[in-house]
C-alpha cells in the first residue's frame, strides 16, 4: 500500500506505439507518477495515446523537454531512435528511463555513454525482468548466500510463436533482440560478466528467419571469471506458452523459479494428474507486474536522488555480450565480449 | 488497470480498531472508493484511524449516515454491534458492506433480515475468501462443469497459532468464529447447503480453550441434498503457516488449490529437495488481496445497482450451519441446520 | 538383494481363484518361498493354478495340511470360508497368512480368535497396504516423531469404477469391504483406535448399489482417545485412476504421500503444464509390490519365530470399526465400536 | 514376474573389484542368469567375490572362456583391460557385456571393432542409464512423437562429491569418464549424433583436479544435423545428492524426468513446505535397477539371437564425442567428432 506522502513525478512518455500501451496504464496506476506529455513526431499518433492514458499530446520535442512539469522521460520509441532521445533528454537535464536495448551498435552506445557522462542525469535501462518477483527472489537468494558459491546459472526463455518477419529484420538478430534479457539477468545474479561466450543457433520454426541469416533456436554458454558456467536456451516457438525459468546451482544448494500460469489450479482428469494451467501467453502478461515494479524503481531512484539499479553500463555490457554471442554463433569459436 | 471513467463511491468506515487497518489501505488503493468518514463512538480512536487513512473522524452516527457525500458504509466494528449498525444504515438508505458474521445469534439475525427486507439497500457480507483468486478459480471451474457432478468437497484451514483467550471467549466458538468461512466457501462452490452436518472437535493445543468448552481442532461432515459429501478440518495451530486448501472431486475429475507462500522459489539443499517456502503467516497476509477484490465487488454492485454476490442470506445460512456443527460436536449426532 | 542363506518356507496356497493370480507370482518371485500345494475343493481349478505357478494341485485339505513339506498356508479363498480354513490350519499347527477380512461377522471372528488362542500359530492378516512403500514411509515418519503429536490423519481412497453388483452383494457393504483398509492404516499409523466413529454415505454412481442398501461414496470421522481426529473418504468411481493418499498432520509438521502413476514423466503440452501421468489403474497395479512385501514380512516372521506385524487382533479391531461406521451411516449418530 | 520357462544363461564375470559387487547381486537376482565363474588374474580376489556371489573362482582365462557352461561374459575389469578381454571373448565365440567405456583411446577401440567384425558375437556396451525407467520413459515418449520434432535436449548430471584423485588420474578426464553417459543418452533419445560440439569446464571444488589438467564442472553444447541443440551440465559436487534430470523440448511439447529420492514423502515443517527427500546418494543407489534391466536386455538379446540394443558402435560414437568435447574445452572452438 502506498503512503499518501509519496512524492509526485511528472513524466513525458516518448513514443505512442506498441510499448506506450504497456507503459501508459502502469504510469496511471502508480500513485507517484503523473503522465504530463505523450510525444510522437506523428502528432495524430500522440493524440490517440493521450486520449487513452492522459497527458498532453505533442510532436514538439523541445516543448516536451522544456516543460517544467516534466520531471523525467520514459523512452518507448523504436530502438534506432533511443540514443537520440537519450541524448536530447540528458542535454535538457531530464532523468531518463529507456526501453532496452540502448542501440544495436556499440559505437553509437559509446557515443551516448560519453554524453551521459558529460551531462549526468539519473538513467535507467528498462531491464524490467530484474523486477519480476520470481527473478528478483532468485537474485536476492543468491546475494544472501543461499546457494553458496555459484557454479551454474541457467536461463530458459521460450516464446509462444515467432514474431512477424518485419520485426525480425529490424531486431538486430535473436541474441540482441531477445537473449539480451537472459544475459542481463544471469550477469546481474552472478555479479560478474563473462570472459568468453560460445553460442549456437539454428532455424527450425520459420525458414524465412533462417533466410535472413537469423536463428529461431539459440543456446549460449558464458564462461565467468570465477569459474562459474552459465547456460541460456531460447526458442521462438513454445506450444505451452511463454516459458521463463531460472536455475542457480552452487556449493550450498540450488534455487529455481517455476513459471507463471493462467490460473492457480491443480487439475486431475481422465488424461493427466496434478496438471497445472498453461503458462501466461506472452511477455505482456508474464511481465506485466515487472514493468510496474521497474517504473517504481525509477520513481524511487529519481525522487531519492540516486542512480537507478539497472544502468546504462549494464545495458552496454549486455549488448557487448549479445554481439559476441552472435559472432560466436556465426564463427563457431568462443568469443570475448568487447567491454 | 482501471479506466479513468470509473464511478466514485464515498464511504464511511464504521469502526477504527484492528479491521480498520485492513480496510483503510484497500479503500485508498481502490480508484473508485473515497474514504469520507471514519466513525467510532470513541472520537479519539476515530481520529487516529482518520489520520492514517484520510476521511473525517466522527463519533456522531447521525452526522455520518446523514452526509450526502457518504454513498455507502463499511462496517468493521465488534461482532455484537454489527446488527445495530446494519439497521441504522438501512434505515438511512445507505448500502452496506459488513464484516462477517452478521451476529452470533440467529434470532437477532432474523430481526436484522426483516428490517433489510422492509428497508432494502444493497447489502454485502464480507465473506472475502470467495474473492481470493485461488478459491475463486475453484468456484468458476466447478460452475463451468470442469469436475462434472460434485461428489466430494474438502476444505482445510489451519491457523499458525491459537488467538488470545479473550478473543476465544468472545468468538462464539471455533465453528461460528472460524469454520464459518469454510462452510460458506463449500456451500457457495457446491451451489447447495447441507441437509445435515456432523462435527467432532477436541482440544490439543491450549487446554484453557477446552476449559472454556471450546475446541482447537474441528472436523465436520456436511451431507448435501445432491448426495455430495463435504469435509472440513480446522486447527488453531499449524507449524508451517496458514494452511488454506480446497479440493473438489466429481464425476469428471478434480481441482485443487495449492496454498500461497512467502516467496516463489523452489529450493534444493542439504536437507530437502524441491522445497517450497513457508506459507503466508496469517489471514492478513494470505487474504490481503481478497479484501481488495471484495471491496471491488461491493463497488461494482452498488454503482451498477445490483445486489452484491455475497448476501445477508448467505450469512444467515452459514451461521445456521455453524451453530448446527457446534451442537453436533456437543451431542454426537448429526444435526439439521435451522434454515 | 537376497542372501543365498535365506531360509526356505514351503507354502500351501488355499484358493485358486482371482487372488491366486496375485499371490502365485509373488510366491515364485520370493527366493525364500516355495509353492508346495495349490488347494481348491474343485480339483480342476487347483490344477489350472498349479500349472501356472507350480506346486501340486490338491482338493484334499487333510493331505495339504498334513504334508511335512508345507511349513505355512496362504489363504486366498472367498471371505466366508476364511475362518474355517484358519481353524483347520491352526489345528494342524501351520502358520497362517490370510487375506482380509477375517470374516464379515464379529461372532464368527471371536470364535476364530478363541481357537487361535487355544492353538497358537504365527498368524498374519493380509493388510498388505501397510507394506506399501508409500504408506510404510508415513508410518515410520510418524513413529519417528517427525510430525510430533498427531492431530489429524486423512486417508483418501478412490477406485476407478464400481465393481459388479454380485461383488457388491457379497461384500458386506462399502465400509467392511473397502474402507476397512483405510481404517486399519490410520489406526496403525496413529497407534490407537477410535472411541467413536461417525460415517456418512450416499449413492451417486450406480443406483443399483443404493437399491441394495449400500453406498458408493463414504466419509468417516474417527475420534481417537488422544484427541486426534481422523478422516476417511472413499468413492467407487474416480476418473483419473486409483487415488490413494495419506496425510498426517501434527504439532511438528505434516507428511503426505503422493500417489503412484503409470509413468514417471512430467509433461508440458498445448493443454497443460507439469502434468503427471494417470494414476495406476487398480489395486492390482498399485499395490503389486505391497503384496510381495507382505509375504516377505510373513516369511521373516515365521522363519524368525515371531508373530507377524499385522495380527488377527488388528483384523478384529478394523472389522469392529467398519461395522460401527456402517451403523453410524444408517443411524446418523456417532457409534462406539464393539472392541 | 518371470515365467518358469525363461532360458538360462551361464555367465563368467570378469573382474572381482568394485563393479563385481554391483553385478554379482543382480546376476543372482535374475532368474535367467547363472554365475558360473568369477575371474581375476589375482586368484584370491576372485575367490572373495565367488564366496559372496557364487560361481567358481578362476585366474585362468582360458579355462573360463573354454568352459561349455559359460554362455557369455560380463566384463567389469579396469577400463584399460576392456579391449583385451573383449577380443579374447570374441575369439572364443562368447557373447560379451562390457562396462563402459570400451577404452579411452579411439585407435584401440577401432582395433577392437575390427576384431568384433571379423569374429562376430552378440556385444552389449553397459550404457545402463538407457535402461533406467525414467530415462527409458523419455526415450519412448520422444520416439512415440509426444514432443513432435525435437528442438532442445538437456541432461543434468551432478555427483555428490568428487572421487579420489587416483580415480581422476585414471579416468581419462571428466568428459570421457562421466559426461559420456549424458552424451550417449541424448544421442540415443535424439536418434542422431552431433556434427559439432562445444564444451567449457572449470575447477571449483578440488584444485588438485585442476592441477591434473582436468575439470570438476563441465558444460557442453551439441549441434545436431537436424538443427536440434543439446545441452549437458555436469558437476563433481552436489550438496543435495545425485542430481539426474532430462528434458526434451520439441514442437509438440516437453517431457522431463524428476529425479529419484530416498523416500516418497512430501513434508511440511517449520522451515519448508511440500519438501521432498534428498536425492538418492550415488549411482549405486540411483541406477541400481538400471543395471538389472541392462543385464536383462543382454539376457534377452543373447537368448533370442539378436544384437543387444546398446552396441559397440554406440560406444565408439560416444567416445569420439567425449574426446571432441575435451578438445573443445581446451581449445575454445567447436570441434567435429572423429566418427
Amino acid at each position: 500500500m502506498v503512503s499518501p506522502a509519496i512524492p509526485s513525478l511528472g513524466l513525458a512518455l516518448l513514443g505512442s506505439g506498441r510499448m506506450s500501451h504497456v507503459y501508459g496504464p502502469k504510469i496511471n496506476a502508480h500513485p507517484g507518477l503523473r503522465l504530463e506529455f505523450v510525444f510522437n513526431p506523428n502528432h495524430a499518433s500522440a493524440e490517440r495515446a493521450a486520449a487513452s492514458y492522459g497527458g498532453r499530446a505533442s510532436s514538439d520535442l523541445d516543448e516536451v523537454l522544456g516543460a517544467s512539469s516534466v520531471d523525467a522521460v520514459v523512452i518507448a520509441t523504436p530502438t534506432d531512435t533511443h540514443v537520440d532521445y537519450i541524448v536530447a533528454a540528458a542535454m535538457a537535464g531530464k532523468p531518463v528511463y529507456c526501453e532496452k536495448p540502448l542501440d544495436q551498435d556499440l559505437d553509437r552506445v559509446d557515443g551516448c555513454l560519453a554524453i551521459l557522462k558529460a551531462h549526468p542525469v539519473p538513467f535507467m535501462l528498462g531491464f524490467n525482468r530484474r523486477f519480476d518477483p520470481d527473478n528478483n527472489a532468485v537474485q536476492r537468494a543468491v546475494a544472501n548466500g543461499e546457494v553458496g558459491d555459484v557454479n551454474f546459472l541457467m536461463s530458459t526463455s521460450r516464446e509462444p510463436s515467432p514474431p512477424p518477419l518485419d520485426y525480425i529484420r529490424a531486431s538486430g538478430g535473436y541474441f540482441i533482440d531477445s537473449q539480451i534479457h537472459d544475459i542481463d539477468l544471469l550477469c546481474w545474479i552472478a555479479g560478474e560478466r563473462p570472459d568468453k561466450v560460445f553460442s549456437a543457433g539454428s532455424c527450425m520454426f520459420d525458414e524465412r528467419i533462417g533466410a535472413e541469416g537469423d536463428v529461431d533456436l539459440a543456446m549460449t554458454t558464458m564462461m565467468m571469471p570465477s569459474g562459474a558456467l552459465a547456460h541460456i536456451n531460447n526458442s521462438r516457438a513454445c506450444t505451452y506458452g511463454f516459458d521463463q525459468r531460472l536455475e542457480v546451482f552452487g556449493t550450498g544448494g540450488m534455487v529455481q523459479t517455476s513459471n507463471q500460469r493462467n490460473d492457480p489450479l491443480i487439475r486431475w482428469s481422465k488424461e493427466t494428474t496434478e496438471a497445472r494451467a498453461k503458462l501466461k501467453h506472452l511477455f505482456l502478461e508474464r511481465y506485466d507486474t515487472s514493468i510496474f515494479h521497474a517504473l517504481d524503481e525509477f520513481h524511487q531512484a529519481v525522487t531519492q536522488g540516486r542512480p537507478p539499479s539497472a544502468t546504462e553500463h549494464d545495458g552496454r555490457d549486455a549488448l557487448a555480450i549479445a554481439i559476441a554471442c552472435d559472432r560466436s554463433r556465426r564463427e563457431g569459436v568462443a568469443v570475448a565480449p568487447a567491454y
